[in-house]
């Protein structure tokens, strides 16, 4: 019996035991022996014994909103990113036991239903904010849904590939990730009163700005 | 009775049953004894009572699947497009079935789970597609993610709209969303030996185009 706080005590009794003996051979009673807790205290802490492998979603969607929260409107984009970010380096920071959810989410279907769940409470979050950041308008509604989902994946394509060891280093595959997605959505948008004009051209740059900007910039 | 399949009368009876009584109200005898089907058959059509909330998801998958394998390199986002569209359509031609679905997915966590553990293969077919159609390489890997995601979310964000009686005509916004997505990708990607030049302006396209080509375009 450690001082430990009771929730963390089940948490590791349970993933010992999931690692050991399996997911549905493990019951609650013997992950409150193993934690040396009532199962009152499992049932006041976790609803269901599918919660113990995701301890920290709560606490993970309030970090997300209290990052968002902090922004501005100049900033709500870096807001975005970095409360992305502070969702990856919780799992960097959980090590071992992230590949165990991992392994456990891609074998029992309850959890790996549950899981997803579990994103698209994430993806709800971006959205929201996102498209508040937008105007709110029904002509952004869409865009925002985009934006969000596209940001969620971007994340999950990099933690997938750090859980099965194909990231060395993760938050560098993480900016490049994010600087693609946001990227997708930087371009002005269309519909406006002006139009987009996408050339591409091996001239130097340099050379054609000029005249670039003499042939399209605004008059006057 | 009547000479309809068995699977379509067990549907029928358990949609019916859902909505009077509730789907966890409902059980599986229940709706094999409005069904006039035996419990052995409910079984052999449906592994568990939520798969009959879902009873076309299969046929879905493969009309997809049939979709995307009949395109060309030149017409793969028009598969991608047409195959969402299959869903859409799919969604549409049930009618209100569709709406007593989206109340249930809306109120029985089990049921919204199915379902968006549903959409996760939907977007898993586009995903594979699209990164095959982009070489398959690791470069591209999250770019094909992305757009899955993303005419994924586009498809959804139509249906629900619809699904919430917003979208009168939802093929109309339909186009205008997967047109809206498919061109957040349509860019020239970055990196390459060109740049590329995005401009907006205010002046008449005709007017400028001429000249642009002759300040951009290739040499010789």
């Amino acid at each position: 019996m450690s001082a430990r706080p009771a929730k963390e005590r089940l948490v590791e009794a349970a993933f010992a035991l999931f690692a050991e003996r399996g997911y549905e051979q493990t019951t609650v009673d013997d992950i409150t022996d193993r934690a040396g807790v009532g199962r009152t205290t499992f049932f006041r802490t976790f609803p269901t014994k599918e919660d113990v492998i995701f301890p920290d979603h709560e606490v993970l969607l309030g970090a997300i909103e209290s990052r968002l929260a902090g922004s501005t409107d100049r900033t709500a984009l870096i807001a975005v990113t970095e409360a992305a970010r502070l969702v990856l380096r919780h799992y960097l920071a959980e090590g071992e036991r992230a590949m165990t959810r991992y392994r456990l989410t891609r074998t029992v279907p309850a959890l790996r239903d549950r899981e997803i769940a579990g994103v698209q409470q994430y993806q709800r979050l971006f959205r929201r904010f996102l498209h508040r950041w937008m105007g709110g308008g029904p002509d952004t509604a869409l865009r925002a849904e985009l934006m969000a989902g596209a940001v969620v994946n971007a994340h999950n394509h990099v933690l997938r590939r750090w859980l099965r060891g194909q990231a060395s280093d993760p938050e560098r595959e993480f900016d490049a990730a994010m600087t693609e997605t946001v990227g997708l959505f930087s371009r002005p948008r269309e519909g406006a009163e002006s139009s987009i004009v996408v050339f591409r051209t091996s001239k130097d740059l340099d050379t054609v700005l000029p005249e670039l900007n003499r042939l399209l910039g605004e008059p006057g």
